[in-house]
């Protein structure tokens, strides 16, 4: 029962995720999304849309990775991406709170999720590269939805989402190009200031 | 293209089960839980818990089951395990909810998906049996580290979570072992009556 009682304290602390806000409106409820949600959402995409990632993907893979990509945020805050640039202070948080969460598992384990969290941030393999690009999709699209909320909110030019999407492309050509055509619509609607 | 914007219409449609909340109260959040942020949990402890399963189980396959379980809420509300029994017009709610989510996706996948969904609400197969006890384990968890918050809102008393729950039994033995001494633990420390 101790390995499984360490599993599951790991399980338990992570709940905290669900109350980290990100800058992402929701559609159908009037607030801003939680990283919780969100890392369902962006799960649940990957595995829908596996067919347009560049390279052929491991699916469960990229799952895992998506399942664990945020959970840094517990301990070092979710970071917006159009607003901040990532120094080197937020990456150090962020060293530090993979280091004490993943620790919480048993070794073989924490281990694997560590590696699979290092995997994701350095998008270098086809898994990361496609798990990257779906979680830079999922706020365009939401974005897009609500009529440009948090672009509107922060002012974000069109030209800084198109410079800070752009490697979607390494994940994904046509996802990519599908985030243009909606970055090109957001313009002429004035959800995006061109 | 046209396949890609049917995919994502359903990825932004079920973004709604965001605002479908659970009597689940959370742990760090003085709030209850929505039936996503529960998916995104019970996907991630299903991944850390395989090894636990009665049978040796398609991990990716329990995902995808556990991804889509709860999106028939979205039209059919959530219902309360220990409160309602699932009445024939309830299923039939949650049969029409399946039949119109699904049917947004392209027909191979809507084939897909509907099919995951009937087998995780069959309990057969061994991946629909360990789905549905992690989707027992999960609440069982959070009532009994927030001192039995919604069993004592809703008095459910010890028999009725030990009934509802045992079926847990059928997808993993040492899960149930556990939840039983759960059970046991919470009676002790008065979060369950007797």
């Amino acid at each position: 029962m101790e390995r499984l009682t360490q599993q599951l304290q790991f399980i338990m602390e992570v709940d905290k995720l669900k109350g980290v806000l990100r800058q992402t409106q929701l559609l159908g409820v009037d607030r801003r999304e939680n990283s919780a949600e969100h890392s369902w959402h962006v799960v649940l995409a990957a595995v829908i849309l596996a067919e347009y990632a560049n390279q052929t993907v491991d699916v469960l893979q990229v799952v895992k990775m998506l399942l664990i990509h945020d959970v840094v945020e517990i301990d070092a805050g979710d970071t917006f991406m159009y607003l901040e640039t990532a120094d080197a202070e937020q990456t150090q948080r962020e060293q530090q709170a993979a280091d004490r969460l993943f620790a919480l598992l048993p070794q073989a384990q924490a281990v694997e999720f560590r590696a699979l969290w290092d995997e994701f941030e350095a998008r270098k393999t086809p898994e990361a590269r496609y798990a990257k690009a779906l979680d830079r999709l999922m706020p365009m699209l939401h974005n897009y939805h609500t009529q440009g909320f948090a672009w509107r909110k922060h002012q974000v030019p069109a030209e800084r989402v198109y410079q800070r999407n752009v490697y979607m492309a390494d994940g994904s050509n046509q996802l990519w190009d599908y985030a243009k055509n909606m970055i090109n619509l957001a313009i002429e609607r004035g959800y995006l200031q061109a």
